[in-house]
């Protein structure tokens, strides 16, 4: 099994920059010697990461995505990475609340510090100090919600950079290159065009077609490799015969994950849950299933409970820095005045310096300061929040409780107001 | 010796909650069994810091200062704190510096979060969660030159906050109280007039005979206390005569400590230096030397070699917050554009993540995308460099080679251009 050779890494397609950071013990994946049951693709070119699934628990289950990297606990919650930063945090902050993948965002790099030069720097894992696993999404959704004067066609998309105004283009093997030979991503995600919601069925339908089409594409220029993954996104709005038919021609393509995408862009809570019911269906139970940009907790609970293995949202680091702070109850704005008096932490159960050593009213303090260490702290523990939750929501699969725990979550969300749900 | 028991703290005007903080074992001062030449003040009803020197070289010396919360090594350099956070960092990565004490800034605290809030709250040192000693300034300083509509009369000063508008007062008493009582500093300073320079002979007189006046009234509000200590400030602008008379009239009335104040404050490096050399001599040997507001690694060689113990500046704070990164060769602007794709660390050889793990080009990337991070790891990597410098010119002195030291140091920084000197 050649895999297990830390040799065989240089091999196929793998760029040595991806390798450097890691000192050599840490690239051998794990051995897993009990039974795999869903660990595929070793007889092919391309080998998938192995996913074991530990407990199914009804629709939802929990499990490990094994990476040469290391280890990927699912249902997992990937901290967003945009800029080759957590923003506000240290990598061994990021991974001190249990994180074990982040996300960067190829739009924003391949601008700043741009592909060859990340490339030449070595690749993203050591230019921000993160060793453990790194997924990346293909620019193709910032390019529509970020950057100026974009024009798609059938090839790709062309764009001005929102940080200096030059002209950039992405297609599906230049979004294939920039992750996996440039920024070293350990999951690659194919480039696809994600419109936003509501919009009519034909734009839906066109935009699935195109990132069918680009799908293929990806694979094509993704190659073999022996430690990087791709992923596809299902595509296809809210609508449940176009959701079904991109998941089914995806896994007739074959890849090593599937996404869905172009949800969390205006359809709302039910729609979205909706939406998972159709599609969660017509993909492969042996494969991870990434539900992009998701979400608020309950967001989360809830597609958990549909099969849902990985997720993605700034939204942890973001209300961080605008002070806001996670817990069971919703979030909490740590500037108001209740607050300036508060001896208590945010959540001292919470194994994360910035949830238990400090008290409410300090917190309320930095901010109304404005000083910076309020929005590391907050950004800080809105991740240790997000990572618990996971770790629960991973026990109760296993203990065949998540119904329960599910029924409990949502309750305390509705009981604590609007901001939560 | 009723210092060593814990129980002791309790007594004679000591708030309670300036101990919450410390588990009990913390509370006792290390017990100095060897010769303590330099210990004084035992008999008296406040008891002084012990202070032991371990070697002097020329005028420079080398020692420690033992306070209940912990020794602190001298040379020190205090990082500052101004308002309740060494801003940007936690007060884990300060600590992880090398840091014995830091400054916090009683002007800021006393408007925000307020004097008695923060007793409510336990002390500045439960509420920002840092266990080592604490020295705050007197807010005088921060009165002249941060708050507007300020009126200065003999008892004390009245002015309008920079954050609200609303009125405040310092007077000796006040500030004794907000920074013994209310923040719990280990180390007081007493209220002091410090005007800008260059001012009429005048003018540097009147202050320095009002700071003269405050200091007796700071003694008397101070009291006797067996875990906290009182430092008098020496004025007189950089006149011989002035400072001379200033420190032998505050020798005589007996203090814990004795800072140089009045400098720093625009007369330049020679005359900052040539006041020092006609104040230092008037001090005790017996006590701890503090430079307030000092400064560049240049300014504190130079005051180091003519006796100083402790230092605090905001410089390498604000400068890392900006962009700048401080070494031997005086500091570097990490968005330059050399940087791009410099992948050598700021300094490998110190034992600070923020210096030795990241590469400057990751560095400048985090700058020039306007990343929290970049501001986090220059102030950091900046704190570990000054206290870096103060651990190699406390081995210079130990080891009498501090004249060689400074040589090659002002070297280094004169061949590195002006920023530095």
């Amino acid at each position: 099994m050649r895999f297990h050779n830390p040799d065989a890494l240089s091999l196929d397609g793998v760029s040595p920059h991806t390798l450097l950071p890691l000192p050599p013990g840490r690239l051998a994946v794990r051995n897993t010697t009990g039974p795999d049951r869903f660990a595929i693709g070793w007889g092919r070119g391309s080998v998938s990461f192995p996913f074991t699934v530990h407990a199914t628990d009804s629709a939802a289950r929990t499990g490990v995505l094994h990476t040469p990297r290391g280890d990927i606990r699912t249902p997992a919650f990937m901290p967003v990475g945009t800029a080759g930063t957590v923003k506000a945090l240290t990598a061994e902050q990021v991974a001190q609340t249990g994180a074990d993948i982040i996300l960067g965002n190829t739009y924003h790099l391949m601008l700043r510090p741009g592909g060859e030069r990340l490339a030449r720097l070595g690749g993203l894992h050591r230019f921000m100090g993160w060793e453990k696993p790194i997924l990346t999404d293909s620019g193709g959704y910032q390019v529509m919600s970020l950057a100026q004067l974009r024009k798609l066609d059938a090839d790709g998309v062309t764009f001005r950079s929102h940080v200096d105004g030059s002209m950039h283009r992405l297609t599906p093997e230049r979004a294939t290159e920039l992750q996996a030979d440039m920024i070293g991503a350990d999951i690659v995600m194919q480039l696809d065009e994600c419109p936003a919601l509501p919009a009519p069925r034909d734009t839906v339908q066109k935009a699935m077609e195109l990132s069918l089409a680009w799908a293929e594409r990806c694979k094509r220029a993704f190659g073999q490799r022996q430690a990087q993954n791709l992923f596809a996104i299902v595509q296809g709005g809210t609508d449940a015969e176009l959701r079904r038919h991109s998941a089914e021609a995806l896994v007739r393509e074959g890849f090593d994950g599937y996404a869905i995408g172009g949800l969390a862009v205006g359809e709302g809570h039910d729609a979205m849950l909706a939406t998972l019911d159709v599609t969660v269906p017509h993909l492969p139970s042996d494969r991870p299933r990434y539900l992009m940009g998701v979400g608020k907790p309950l967001d989360i609970v809830e597609s958990v409970a549909r099969g849902i293995d990985m997720f993605d949202c700034v939204l942890p680091t973001r209300s961080g820095r605008h002070g806001q702070a996670w817990s069971d109850a919703g979030p909490i704005n740590i500037s108001n005045a209740r607050f300036a008096e508060d001896v208590s932490p945010l959540d001292e159960a919470l194994d994360c310096p910035a949830s238990s050593l400090y008290s409410k009213a300090y917190l309320h303090h930095l901010f109304k300061a404005g000083e910076i260490l309020g929005q590391v702290l907050l950004s800080w523990h809105n991740l240790a929040y997000y990572q618990g939750l996971m770790t629960r929501l991973r026990a109760a699969i296993g203990a065949g409780r998540l119904q329960d725990f599910h029924d409990r979550f949502a309750e305390g969300v509705r009981a604590s107001g609007p901001a939560a749900t």
